[in-house]
């Protein structure tokens, strides 16, 4: 863990650090990224997991609209660019290693590229995996972005 | 996406297929590892964001107390063996496309290793990473596992 990760742990409620000094020791994996979690506000749903790296991030925090990184694409990903289902960032929080943020969101629309409000529809019970949301009447796609 | 994830996609409500057959097309990452959000079950606080891989899961889902594969460790992670902050499982549902996990726990004590509820204490606030939790009175050891 990086030395401003290590200080912050010790830090009390309300103490503060700049910001550009606390991305320099953001843990970034060998492929540059941080794994991001976004989080309905208000309803505090789970809507998806996601990948960022530091332009990713830093343009989100500038524009308030969530772009990630697409491993997929290898490029920047508006989130809701083509769909429309974008997400407006209320708040970003990095975790105590600093190698994952949770964003919490407000999204337009269903968040997973299914149609779905969010990604986590295949639910474990007893031996068996079980969708637990339909996809829309009219399915999207196969391979739209979302 | 592996066949099983595609056909996921386009179940409805209710729809099961055997959970063995969907471990078998997880995407597990190069390192054999899949995200794992954790998620109180009640009040939807995103706790941490860990990693598990086949054994891992496999495991918490049998004794439903959360296992995760530690990295830095190399090892399964039997999380709250020494300190005593357990999670019960409540419910594990995997993403659209099989490389993420969102656990439903009833997390005991706190789930950061700082001793803070969370770890995503470190909110971006204007140029700021401002710390939204105090570590407990008693700061555990560094090092400490959670």
């Amino acid at each position: 863990m990086s030395a401003v990760f290590l200080e912050l742990e010790k830090l009390s409620l309300g103490a503060r650090r700049p910001l550009m000094d606390v991305l320099d020791g953001v843990a970034w994996n060998t492929s540059g990224l941080i794994t991001a979690i976004a989080q309905q506000y208000d309803s505090r749903e789970v809507l998806m997991l996601a990948w960022m790296n530091r332009a990713a991030l830093q343009e989100t925090l500038i524009t308030r609209r969530v772009c990630y990184w697409s491993r997929t694409r290898q490029a920047l990903w508006r989130k809701g660019e083509t769909s429309g289902h974008q997400q407006t960032l209320i708040e970003a929080r990095l975790d105590c290693d600093g190698d994952a943020v949770l964003l919490l969101v407000d999204q337009i629309g269903p968040a997973c590229h299914t149609g779905r409000p969010n990604c986590f529809y295949n639910a474990v019970r007893d031996e068996f995996i079980e969708v637990i949301a339909s996809p829309p009447a009219i399915t999207p796609a196969h391979g739209a972005t979302a």
